[in-house]
């Protein structure tokens, strides 16, 4: 079949390996917590990895970021106070600044270097973050942080990475329980939730512990082409909102690349076999 | 990053190259159109190649067939009269059959090999074809077959290989007119059009040609994790019915496993990036 000719980056994951034609390597170092690469790609700009797995890319960060951050701060009808857990690359946090009736941005990513590598490969990432006095910059452990506050955000979002060493702690019922605390009354919360179609169980386990504590807990999908199968899962809870009803009619932002209110409400219709899984 | 040890497949498409891994290659000969391969793999079942691209696989083909078949026959009040084009893995015509009201099913094939092929390692996809008489076995030109009929199907499906030799004349505008007029006046055409994050240029092309000819004309899209980026677009055309209304409510099917009425609906919520691409 196909023969890769030339320099390319792969990611295996399970059975599954993807890979891209790259220029070259511009980075490769452990961190305290993992192992970060970035590479310069044919099509799709700066990409970086974590531990040998994608994490995002110049050219197509704008899904990722868009649907973890859009849907639950348009399905709150006054999003005010923010913590995003993780999001180290900047992303999720520039989306975030987008809402102007945004007071507060709590941002804790445990890697600092992911941070600081952003900065330098991924400009558009974090453009404008220091200089945005609603961004607090707080460096350090995300579960402990959110055990040590109650009642204060509308909205928590959590930009892990996969539940293994670091990230694994975010898909614990301890660490949704001090979510649920740390969410006002009418909070709501976001997580990346993995992979339909590799790790199902990993959802399931997630949507029932949410289902625990939360009474709106539900699913929703989007097309990442940098993640092996090209579907990603997010994963929302809310004590009171639904998240198929729009509430949030303040935030007026002129337009998305990913995001529209028609592609918010039809992310959470489920093809048939990631509703059976979920059951 | 990733290391790819033991036996993989692997399509090169572009700056991406996805590989599975694989217990053995089944098959792989030239037919008189094309490269046939098959593989067994570890996790997705077979898997058929054509001139090195992935066509499908025995665990994730239902989401190809249900998006391809089952969005049109459930768009249309009561479809008859079914031409399918392409399709040599059996997977549409299978899917078709499930409706009762469907009378008549022409299936034209250009490539013979690719449905003796899917005989011998894809059962599943093949199974009752040649038992139910509504089924009518051409092989033969789908595009010489298409000029020479006049106003006569309900529903056609255009079930080709990318845009290059043979199927190149599936997206061309005279094709496009001799399905225009092989159609009922209220009759609907689907045919796959490749991948927005790859070929947008192919699909505005399709998508401005069909434009010209019928009055309805839309895109959809479904998750097809074997198909590089993971994104794969359908293109809808009707002189009549609008695909976002479910106007056939004769055709009850108990269950599918990826198609719902949900998920009919949804796939129409084009990405901001993707309606912009084809304006």
């Amino acid at each position: 079949m196909g023969k890769m000719t030339g320099k390319w980056c792969t990611e295996v994951y399970k059975d599954t390996a993807l890979s891209f034609k790259i220029k070259k390597k511009l980075y490769g170092k452990r961190s305290k917590y993992q192992m970060v690469e970035i590479y310069e790609t044919e099509k799709h700009g700066n990409l970086m990895a974590l531990d040998g797995c994608y994490m995002v890319s110049t050219a197509e960060e704008f899904v990722y970021h868009d649907m973890l951050a859009h849907v639950p701060l348009f399905s709150h009808p006054n999003p005010e106070n923010i913590l995003v857990i993780g999001g180290g690359d900047g992303g999720t946090v520039r989306e975030v600044m987008k809402h102007k009736g945004v007071k507060s941005i709590d941002f804790v990513e445990i890697d600092e270097d992911v941070y600081t590598t952003s900065k330098k490969y991924f400009p558009a990432l974090v453009k404008g973050l220091e200089q945005d006095k609603r961004v607090h910059f707080l460096f350090g452990d995300g579960i402990k942080f959110v055990k040590d506050s109650k009642d204060k955000y509308d909205v928590i979002l959590v930009d892990g990475t996969d539940p293994s060493d670091i990230a694994g702690g975010l898909f614990s019922s301890d660490f949704f329980k001090d979510v649920h605390n740390a969410l006002k009354e009418d909070g709501i919360m976001v997580m990346q939730s993995e992979d339909p179609w590799f790790d199902s169980d990993i959802i399931k386990n997630v949507q029932d512990r949410l289902k625990k504590l939360f009474l709106q807990v539900h699913l929703y999908l989007a097309f990442i082409p940098i993640y092996p199968s090209g579907m990603w899962s997010f994963s929302y809870a809310s004590k009171k909102h639904d998240p198929r009803v729009i509430k949030n009619k303040k935030s007026k932002i002129a337009k998305f690349k990913y995001y529209s209110e028609e592609v918010h409400k039809a992310a959470f219709a489920l093809p048939q076999f990631v509703k059976d899984a979920i059951k």
